[in-house]
């Protein structure tokens, strides 16, 4: 199988973009492919799980924004894109057991059955299309890093068996554009909304902004304050505080490529 | 009992009003107290319907929008606010057998079991109050009437049992004012959000403006042009659709008044 480049792939469509992952062509992370559409967290999980998981999202929207839910063992989500087939549709699978990371796939056909569920939320690369359309620089974008993450002490509201630390994302932002970028972020309650932070980290329980929990530390820049956002790792930490005994999600970065609209008031492709 | 009137009530706070009414001495209509408060629609069913449910409304975002979810068996809204008791903070309930109404009551006591679940979705009483403010007059509120309200020929989508038409409420509003009027809603996607259609009914399928399903018709207006929103009255033509043994609603125009202020961003009053 020939594997396609990154630069190839920046003038696809989501449906091109998604055969061609779905045929196995690219594995790699989805940031910036398919501009103008949403991209989504996915969480996979058997139906037994799936009320108090849709009740937890829907009590944490910043971190947890719901796009989209499958119909019980449907493995195709019909209302983000048409023909999306989310067994093969995404270029990484984590799989979780009992709460551990256990291994990576590119294709989980094997994992599905009658009972999974799928639900897709929101992400960032929504609201930062919007902040470098408005000028702002984004850090970890010019310098082709990973946004840093970071454990907070806020604390999700729970649901069932899934609780835990609320994680946030951390982008440097001009001290005089602040609240131009809470303006901006606050249009987009699918895509995490307006920051829940600015400023001191130890506020939220940060010790140190030079060590992320994940992704890459950003330099500390002259006039700029750091602008903290509720992040959709946020749930792969509740999945791992629930120890379910399966549980199937994207590795990080590497997201479902959607057909939404990434300004949608609506996440619903009708069909 | 000694029942109070409307106008007593406008000055009580949320937490005041919901006593009040849990004591049995107010049975009438919300509109317009509490004001900067959102109030909600509510569904209350069994445990074994919910998670369908609660589809229908991630799939109906604009007729149902979601803003708490009650665990299981318990009566208690915690995330709307405190001391919510679902049981007996309404002033009249609706009771829905075989997808009938069957009964009107001031207290569901009787009703509830460890499987129930509530769930409330955002009213249009938001919406209009920040028109209001925006200095647009809304016909039926400086009348003393009900809006209008239609079936149309807008398919809801379907989630499990639930499915059917989706129901509009009408507002007549300046035809140089529409833009604004679209504006302000969108930002209130907990509330209906932006209007679903301007101008023709027959293009939605409404047959005849004088005559609406629910509510009071309202007289044309020059320079005015008819906008249409996507109501929560949707949810109840879909369980009555749905045929469910057993589900209750608030009877419409008696919400539950929650703790949640009118403009938050995200529905959730944390413990």
């Amino acid at each position: 199988m020939n594997m396609l480049n990154y630069e190839t792939l920046k003038t696809k469509d989501p449906q091109n973009l998604r055969q061609i992952i779905r045929d196995g062509q690219y594995d790699a992370h989805t940031a910036g492919l398919a501009k103008g559409y949403l991209q989504a967290n996915i969480v996979i999980l058997p139906r037994i799980y799936a009320l108090d998981f849709m009740r937890f999202c829907q009590r944490n929207p910043k971190p947890c924004p719901l796009v989209a839910v499958s119909d019980t063992g449907d493995p195709y989500l019909t209302t983000a894109g048409h023909d999306i087939d989310i067994r093969t549709d995404i270029p990484i699978y984590n799989i979780y057991r009992d709460g551990v990371l256990d291994e990576e796939r590119g294709d989980i056909s094997p994992f599905w059955n009658d009972e999974m569920i799928t639900f897709a939320l929101g992400c960032s690369f929504t609201f930062e299309h919007a902040l470098l359309k408005a000028g702002i620089d984004v850090w970890h974008i010019s310098n082709n890093k990973t946004v840093p993450m970071y454990k907070t002490s806020l604390k999700t509201v729970p649901a069932g068996p899934f609780s835990g630390a609320t994680v946030v994302s951390m982008r440097m932002i001009p001290e005089n554009r602040v609240d131009e970028v809470h303006s901006i972020c606050r249009q987009f309650p699918l895509a995490h909304g307006s920051p829940l932070h600015v400023g001191d980290p130890a506020e939220i329980g940060i010790s140190d902004l030079a060590h992320p929990d994940w992704g890459d530390a950003v330099p500390s820049l002259p006039g700029h304050l750091p602008v903290f956002w509720a992040c959709g790792v946020t749930p792969q930490a509740a999945i791992q505080n629930a120890k379910l005994p399966l549980c199937i999600t994207h590795k990080p970065g590497h997201m479902l490529i959607t057909n939404i609209p990434d300004d949608a008031e609506v996440p619903i492709i009708k069909a």
